[in-house]
């Protein structure tokens, strides 16, 4: 019987990847990676091929609506492809609790990544806050590995050096611990207006990643959930009219979503 | 002399266990598991076979009566039956504090059940907080680790895929744990109204329990304390009311009780 | 180079001891158990013979008025007596922070103890808080390993099954993990009202200690304190008379002070 | 690939050291110590020769003016000196948050110190903070570990037990750890007013330092940033004059800034 002292991750053995990716969308600002995640691993119809299961996440399990119960994890996905690099999503229900579980943990998964499944790119995807009002059409921030790999965005208007203050969490950790394991990789980052939900940040960012991967991907239904996010934004701000102190909407999102 | 820097577990030597079931009553939300446990061991004069002891339970010792002390701890106790599966109940003073710790903890009592006691079922039991007045008779919401076992207890009246949201704590982790292992459970959860001791919902699962495994008891002495919580309710209701501003009747317990 | 990543004791090589008794004052209520502690090894001008480091104390160092500096530590102290039990004095600056750090320590010490220092018996000494107003004569409560060890100090006036809920920190966990170890030993409770220092409370406990242990002990120096405690507590009072809201006197002393 | 649960340091191999002294100057009261670090540096193009990561730092990655991103992490430098004892400063991003990070990463860099560069040394810088107005000429208050180190630098009007209270993190630490390790050290401390930047109180202690290991350095960049401190503080008083409650000036900075 194995422990549960230590972040475990299991597999489904014999996996055969043709030099993956990884694309890492876990519960962070504006929820913009596990949006983006989720709507590849939805439209791809992703085969789920391991879990991460930690000490370091909530101590919590998951009622599911069929009765079961599931306990808090973190899951890869496979995008299978004919002739072109696989795609691994990685995405999940919370992420570490503490700063060390956050460290055991994004390094663990560096470490499958690399050792297990062979691959040797990695993109975070993440939100960036930025305050004011909403943005239109969102810019995507971009921190690189290296200026090579920094270079090789930059073509495809990734905004490199224009965003400051740190990345907190796995997205962040991921990257520094791929540098240390000389593999490359990028973090993605919409521009995001402190909402808990920001489906409009993620479509940019899911843009411009499956262009850069060369996927073609049907965005309806992230369409269908920026119209309704708008639509609740303007029945808030209309509520809120002639209040003199207006909270910004989805403010208690400031809270990292990333503990949950 | 063994280390206390991980979770022990003490045990008697020699037992015979026929087949047995475990039924997990720790802290909770309105203290249902622990009133259900400590209810069938008062009943059946069941023996104690096992203690638990953690430093991640709280760093306390209790002072007894009898001028003698007692570390924080976690108990098992047996219902010996004559041709029928064995029992055993888990019950104690607190959860683990730490999520690191409730992982170590519960899976460590999941391990000892399959591998010391050859123990094949688990049942866990909790509350399950629904807001608004007092219910005459609390429903018992359920979630399993299986289809197949939900089949099995959904024929006992017991709800499955009606309560949502989480679990959190030992009575979920546990049944995840079991899962991982290939043994199967059921989480019994009483619907309660935020108080600190509910034995109402205790009373449920309790009739339910019994019922499902063959047992006859005298429920007497938890139908005196649902009696004692209805009138402290009561009186309670009357000196509050004409105040503004009424807190709910042992709002205190919406903290979980299991971090004490 | 030894390791900084758990509890360390360093000790006097070559030390024979006489079948030590170990008197554990720590910080805690009242400050009880560190002002008999620190009564007894200036009394008796104790030589120290051991010294606790631990990542799990507060990470801090002591300026000294020689311009050096010394690290958050407990000690050991000896009291060599002819032809009697030796006694070992444990003090210190400070208790575990977290419940696992208590856990910890408090189990490294009673193994020292009983494996390095040959010892068979343990007092722990600490504070009961009593509400109300200051007791002329406070009693002395106690908490014991066995039946035998109660029967043995209900003799001398220890007041025994007479105070209740729990104890927390290491003069309640030493004494639980001295059962396990299958050594004796007793609480001692100087009853305390709320004071970060109580001299008083200290006193009651220091001369049922020394009467037990056959030692003739000068108090001139605590009963100063007494006295001072005594006039500080006069002046507060008078200062805040015709004041509505009085506060309790040291009652931040109410947040345990075991965590400094 | 290594693990990423502990603190690691990785170093530039095959270096020969002539009798290293260390100056460790991290975030802390006033950063001090980070503003000497940085200003010794800046002025000898000083090279870096080791990188500390570790789980107990915040998890973060600092998003780089390059487009790069850079993990968390203390760091390491070389001043090469010909004829003289060479100096390593150390300095970093942030401390350990929790204690027993705090134990663990001192205790490896002094470990590392003495073992891998052959130092036997070990200044720290800290701020000692010191209520009421800004003092022009402040002072440096000293701690050391042997009356021999006191008597030492006592010549160079370092003030020894002047300071009372403890020295929180590593500043502390590192030499309780040399101590134990009978390598030598002292801390000193510019007398600061609670700024959160307070370059006066670190030029105090630079010129000292340098003075002290015969370093002819030039203090312009230090002087600019002085002026401008003074002038922004100016500001602020004339905005606040009239207020009726003033809070002090950096008064955020009590939150002492090592946990950033």
């Amino acid at each position: 019987m194995m422990s549960m002292e230590k972040t475990i991750i299991k597999y489904k053995k014999g996996l055969k990847l043709n030099d993956p990716v990884l694309i890492v969308g876990l519960p962070g600002i504006g929820n913009v990676g596990k949006l983006v995640a989720e709507h590849l691993i939805r439209e791809f119809k992703a085969e789920r091929i391991a879990t991460v299961y930690s000490p370091h996440f909530p101590h919590e399990v998951f009622m599911m609506k069929n009765g079961c119960l599931r306990l808090v994890s973190n899951r890869f996905y496979l995008i299978k492809r004919k002739g072109k690099q696989d795609i691994v999503v990685l995405t999940g229900d919370a992420q570490a609790i503490s700063p060390e579980g956050q460290y055991e943990v994004s390094h663990k998964i560096v470490k499958f990544f690399k050792e297990k499944l062979n691959g040797s790119f990695i993109y975070t995807i993440g939100g960036y806050n930025v305050s004011g009002s909403v943005v239109a059409s969102p810019k995507v921030f971009g921190n690189a590995t290296s200026k090579k790999t920094i270079a090789d965005f930059a073509k495809d208007d990734v905004l490199f050096g224009k965003a400051h203050t740190v990345i907190i969490g796995a997205a962040g950790l991921m990257l520094a611990f791929a540098k240390m394991e000389k593999i490359e990789g990028v973090c993605l980052m919409g521009e995001s207006t402190f909402f808990d939900m920001d489906p409009a940040a993620a479509k940019a960012v899911l843009q411009m990643l499956t262009k850069r991967l060369g996927m073609k991907i049907d965005t309806t239904h992230m369409d269908a959930m920026i119209k309704k996010t708008a639509k609740t934004l303007k029945e808030l701000e209309k509520q809120l009219s002639g209040t003199a102190q207006i909270p910004a909407p989805g403010s208690e999102g400031l809270k990292p979503s990333y503990i949950r």
